[in-house]
């Protein structure tokens, strides 16, 4: 049996729930079991019980009462101490400053033993080698494929698929919100309107700041310089321009010459840079909406590009069953 | 000790021996020890050793005498047996008419309870769900990234890394002369002169009937609809239309919708076609160039794009290291 203890009870905790409903018949036939939740934590309360949840009743709750059960805890390491568990599912809110309680968690459940999922960007932004070091002393499993580009599978396609390659970069649109914007713009829209009919669709934030000014995109290259490229670094290392400046004269000028003005983060051994660039049209980069892209240079397959939701809530949850999957399948 | 055998000798045959070579490094700390070829066969010479071949002679042999050795052999399948060897790699001609030698030696190394990489799309084309049923009845692993797409990992990528989703369709382009002939197009130039083009640049073959008439993008629908799909077709249940009728007119038409026109694959649990399509400029399927694309739909990722080079000696070879990686990860 597979036990899952989840931290964090938000849109991805939730999401999460309703797709391993949706995947009972497979993890039957696959499996012969499902997966068990023997715990969960919202920022507040807790809910554990060995022989599993109920989690459709915790999913009601939580969106009836804002909690998961009506104990209240104050120690997140005491509740995952109290009932045993395979795997820690970390999908707390991200906190890029100190990697706060997420990070906390992951370190706590590493230390035990525990296989650790996560989509969490703070403790990888932060503490990524730390991490990796200890899982691997104590033979734990450590996944994170949602924490960059969401349904993207590029950690994984970097990790697995792509083994045998030398990745001498990667480039790529991070954060949808900003394409968006520039789809936008690229049709004739100014920057002010774009990024208020990003708002009222609820891509972008009522405080953009994160987005716009290329702080989340930056985050996903440090974790991916750590994680891809085997660096050491934070976000203090990465070189980031957002696209605020970007005036509607720039996208013109950029048009006539058959071109497209696209956020771009790219990481190598030498470079950590978020930047909006020029891309031809018809290149893989030039893609309009709301999508995720990574071009991989790889030097005998040559360069990959792989495109794919960055955000959402079945979408990251869907990020987070191929990671269990992959775990299960060494587990069972 | 990892054995290969190797079946062709033709460009991907030599693209890998030069692969492997350059993946010495990566073998030794991986594994320790280097995979052994102990033997290669092209349509009429052969040579085997147990203890292992020069392999940078042989290659420097059938560079200059168009053969692997001084040896010539009637039967592929009495080489075969006269070696000891683990993985057998299918890198002969294909033939999609009959499956030819290349589905015999794969059929024999299979009924051996050998381990058999190919990137022939006869055998795959013609026999897929046999070769499955026999792999699976003999314990052996049968594996085929780079007959579709080349370098692009579309079918290690549908396997594992989205594994739990349902795959309600793939549409892509499979065929990079026909993109490469549509984007001159898209530049104004009539068909026949962006195909002389194609051909000079050595993208298109003289007789280019097999890439413009759709007939080889049609080859991989049926390898995806056979393997992703799990279902059961050949070549003639697919509805094709090539890309010979279309006009600078349509392209025209199309270019003031801000669309291009592209030969797009499309495979379903009921649709199996080839036909040119409009494509909104800023789709992930609107580029440009020789580049395959493939757009996986996912019911719980949402779409996902992969694109990668389709073609080429050490693109093709770093398919067949891929997934030569993923049998060695299970056995050593």
């Amino acid at each position: 049996m597979v036990r899952l203890f989840i931290s964090g009870f938000g849109t991805v905790g939730q999401g999460l729930v309703d797709v391993l409903e949706r995947r009972r018949e497979f993890f039957d036939n696959k499996y012969g079991e499902q997966p068990v939740v023997v715990g969960v934590i919202d920022s507040k309360t807790a809910a554990v019980d060995q022989n599993g949840l109920d989690m459709k009743a915790i999913v009601e709750r939580k969106v009836k009462e804002r909690s998961v059960s009506s104990v209240t805890y104050t120690n997140s390491i005491e509740v995952m101490d109290s009932v045993d568990y395979d795997i820690l599912i970390e999908v707390s809110p991200t906190d890029v400053k100190t990697g706060g309680t997420g990070l906390k968690n992951i370190t706590h459940a590493l230390e035990k033993g525990k296989d650790v999922i996560t989509v969490n960007k703070g403790p990888l932004a932060l503490k990524f080698q730390e991490l990796i070091a200890l899982a691997k002393k104590n033979g734990c499993k450590f996944r994170f494929e949602g924490s960059v580009g969401g349904a993207m599978p590029i950690i994984n396609l970097c990790h697995e698929n792509l083994n045998g390659e030398k990745i001498t970069s990667i480039r790529g649109i991070f954060n949808g919100t900003c394409n968006y914007i520039l789809s936008k713009m690229d049709n004739g829209q100014p920057f002010e309107q774009a990024l208020k009919e990003a708002q009222q669709l609820g891509y972008a934030e009522t405080d953009p700041t994160n987005d716009v000014e290329g702080y989340d995109a930056a985050t996903k290259v440090v974790i991916l310089a750590n994680s891809v490229f085997h660096r050491n670094v934070t976000f203090k290392d990465v070189s980031i321009t957002g696209i605020t400046g970007i005036t509607p004269d720039a996208i013109a000028q950029a048009a006539s010459h058959n071109m497209v003005i696209r956020l771009i983060g790219e990481i190598s051994d030498t470079r950590l840079e978020v930047s909006p660039r020029l891309i031809p049209i018809g290149h893989p980069l030039s893609i309009a909406g709301t999508l995720n892209i990574a071009q991989i240079d790889a030097d005998l397959a040559g360069p990959i590009t792989i495109t794919g939701r960055g955000a959402g809530k079945i979408e990251t949850a869907s990020a987070i069953l191929s990671d269990l999957i992959s775990i299960m399948n060494v587990r069972l």
